[in-house]
């Protein structure tokens, strides 16, 4: 058989493995939409059984006789091929690895910590969470020891691996360590300066329907595709791809306050427009999805924080709102809803961090699961430490777990390794926004005209149609001409302090 | 291995058959009302790999082995167990028997028919569907031949027997032949009586969303629970069950009419009903589904026409209508919408057909398909034989073929053999209501107060519960003590046309 022919095949059954992972995602959004309160059971069997036929698939000796072929014949391949052959193997490697008795020994856990940590965060009470936290950090080092942690790997690196492929742990501490001076002084410069930002012209009686009318104008000159895309409510904000012409993204409000809503909207559109812009010759290939976690939270947090939340963008969107959305406390002035959405204030609470300190949050939690991870933290001792590094690094000190370690889902989920991708997505964001700007000189200017298209097309031509063809470093390094760095997103946020704190 | 032990395994691996199609029918609900347009190609995708992965497993040689094992010791099975044998034997031989090349040869042949049938419906043009009918005939002979059809059995009987279990086309001649003089006798009563029905109690300029508000007040009376359901909006109503604890119905409206509304509405919760009243415990096993879609379809006929057209129904929603939609062109007086709601008048349409001739439609259909089966009928002739029929057994003869013979999407679909469920829901619906009546004195009293529920207890104990564990036809006869035959429809329908008509 030619390499050509045993790749047809690769083809046809990674067809099979996506349509199982798609119909996954779209029950999955299904549950967190529509789905009624007595359908749980059923979904949740149903669920069971397509990740257990795609294990089954996965790990068939018929793939891994295919991959084998093509790992022998290596050479004759082309960047394209090998890149489907990399991302294949990667994740039937993975899978044949953990074996299955783990995997459900984990699913197992993950169920009974969810419900474990609702209820204690619900009473602030650690001890609840305390057991299957433990439970989950055993069951994690498992897995990273099947992968090979914990030898000439860090414990972390397999785990971090599966959200961000190629990315290590002491690259994250090199990456860390120099945001964290930089971003904490910048924090320091904020409060110094005792200035309060008026948050008025976002808020009042605001009807939901009318916030989400003016969110759509947003979204529309985005280029977000209606056609190709779903937006409804959910408890929590979130996008999910079904393939390039089903992307579909989920909001919530809060009737005093267009923030959440609106920059909710627009942070999901912008992992949107990533789904959307995927090539769709790729579809249903290995190398067809995006690239990694890092760089999906790379596309959001540039549309929300260094689109959205800038001057020439509300010089242009300024007097659209005050037509949608009438009756705000305060006036639609460009400068004052620039001032009121880039609010610097230190939280206990990273969803509804600034800029600045949502970093901090990151590098805490990094930190403290890295400790957690190697034992070197017992879980018991969990709540003193992040009250500790909170206060360091954010200069706040949780009165209540619930405000502290218990506030975040991830750990209860098993996903640890996950939150540095925020970070990463952070920097690479900025890092990218920077080349936009340069490669776009007018770039901002079209903003003041509600102009976001141009924007759009660079991203897609540089990210969103190449899939995970290279990996999401080298992805970001060509697409700005330059590996990615912490400067960019220094640079961002000094100028951004100065405008609105003078300092 | 033991008789039990390899029962567990057949619910094992029926439950992961179970899901896939239950993953399916949630996929279908979602293309048909919430997924974005250019979301067809990954879906069709999607249903295409979950399709394929339920044939594999349905005939793989795992689960073959499970039924020979059972089937050579039957004797030691109790009447659930056998229930269950039978009915996944039946589900697999069937997929055994027809080749996987007829099945490919049949997705395509009515995909491409559907588009076809689209078409010649449009331009009224029946030579665009033609040749599209006569090779979906080809192989629908050809999959009747795979299960034993055009020998001993009648080519008609394995087609009927998909969609009603143990059914013949003998049977059903007799069935039919048995209500084809009243009806018309009743028809031409109706004709001669010279009266018309005033349907301005249902017509006027009336705001959707009133008319779901009232179509859900009646669909709460019913006992159709939303915490295990919804209501959504769709081209076409339907119904579509992914368990006891989510089912689902559309709707669809005419601004000017109530009727389409509220009895799609009550129709479609008749089959949901059904879903939400099958027994929890007989939940992804071989002979949990409901019974057969002639038992399916009584259970929507019997509260849209038996319950919903009544005069003790509207003698108790009459009021309830009057506040919930005013604006009405005429009165909500009982009785005044008792006579708009039993409206008997001629028609071309079936989907629009009143009570008394929906059956003739149905009885057309029949009579048409065997002949074209069999190949008695061409299926050049098939127009000008449909307008004679119609005209002998409706008494109106359509002028165009989008009005006569392209009517209906059933042939497109390769669904031959479906359309007498629809007759003998009717006549089991009336069977059983009249049971109904006898076993609960106060029935109609009740009615008149909006107290439906004791009719839905009493459906859920006698039907909904047993899922598929009688066959068909002895359910209906264990429910109502006798077995089914058309003298209650009749019945009903002479002291119907009595009523309105004076005749």
């Amino acid at each position: 058989m030619t390499v050509q022919e045993k790749m047809r095949l690769l083809f046809e059954a990674w067809g099979r493995l996506s349509d199982l992972g798609r119909a996954r995602a779209i029950l999955e959004w299904d549950q967190e939409t529509m789905m009624p309160p007595a359908g749980t059971p059923h979904r949740a069997q149903v669920l069971a059984t397509l990740s257990g036929l795609a294990h089954e698939k996965l790990t068939s000796p018929e793939l891994g006789e295919i991959l084998a072929f093509l790992e022998e014949r290596k050479k004759e391949l082309d960047p394209l091929e090998a890149a489907h052959l990399r991302e294949a193997s990667r994740a039937r490697q993975r899978a044949v690895k953990i074996p299955r008795n783990l995997v459900e020994r984990q699913a197992r856990a993950t169920s009974l910590g969810l419900e474990a940590w609702k209820e204690a965060r619900s009473k602030s009470d650690y001890t609840l969470f305390l057991p299957h936290l433990q439970e989950i950090l055993e069951l994690k080092r498992e897995e990273s020891r099947c992968l090979g942690g914990g030898g000439e790997l860090d414990l972390y690196d397999p785990l971090l691996d599966q959200y961000e492929p190629g990315m290590t742990a002491k690259r994250l501490e090199d990456l860390f360590g120099g945001l964290q001076g930089p971003l904490a002084e910048l924090a320091g410069k904020v409060r110094e300066s005792g200035r309060k930002v008026d948050l008025s012209p976002f808020q009042g009686d605001l009807d939901p329907e009318a916030q989400l009318a003016f969110g759509r104008k947003v979204l529309a000159a985005m280029g977000f595709d209606l056609r190709a895309g779903r937006i409804d409510k959910a408890t929590h904000p979130f996008c999910s791809g079904h393939g390039p012409g089903d992307v579909r993204i989920t909001w919530r409000f809060d009737r005093g306050d267009l923030r959440p809503a609106l920059f909710g909207l627009i942070h999901e559109a912008g992992h949107g427009l990533y789904e959307q812009g995927l090539d769709p010759a790729l579809d249903r290939t290995p190398a067809g999805p995006a690239a990694s976690l890092g760089v999906h939270e790379s596309q959001s947090r540039l549309w929300e924080n260094l689109v959205a939340r800038s001057l020439p963008f509300w010089e242009g969107f300024a007097p659209l709102l005050e037509e949608v959305l009438p009756g705000r406390k305060g006036p639609a002035h460009p400068e004052a809803l620039f001032r009121a959405a880039g609010e610097v204030k230190p939280s206990l609470i990273r969803v509804e961090a600034d800029e600045v300190t949502y970093n901090l949050h990151i590098l805490l939690r990094f930190r403290l699961e890295r400790k957690l991870l190697s034992g070197e933290l017992p879980p018991a001792e969990a709540p003193a430490a992040w009250n500790d590094l909170s206060e360091e690094l954010i200069g706040v000190r949780p009165e209540r777990d619930a405000e502290g370690i218990l506030q975040d889902i991830h750990w209860a989920m098993g996903a640890v390794g996950y939150f540095p991708t925020y970070t990463l997505g952070n920097i690479y964001a900025a890092h990218l926004f920077e080349t936009a700007r340069r490669d776009i000189p007018v770039l901002e200017e079209g903003f003041k005209k509600r102009k976001l298209l141009p924007l759009r097309e660079w991203l897609r031509e540089k990210i969103h149609r190449h899939g995970s063809v290279l990996p999401p470093e080298r992805l970001v390094t060509e697409a700005a001409g330059a590996p990615p760095t912490p400067q960019a997103l220094l640079r961002h946020l000094e100028q951004k302090v100065s405008a609105l704190y003078g300092v």
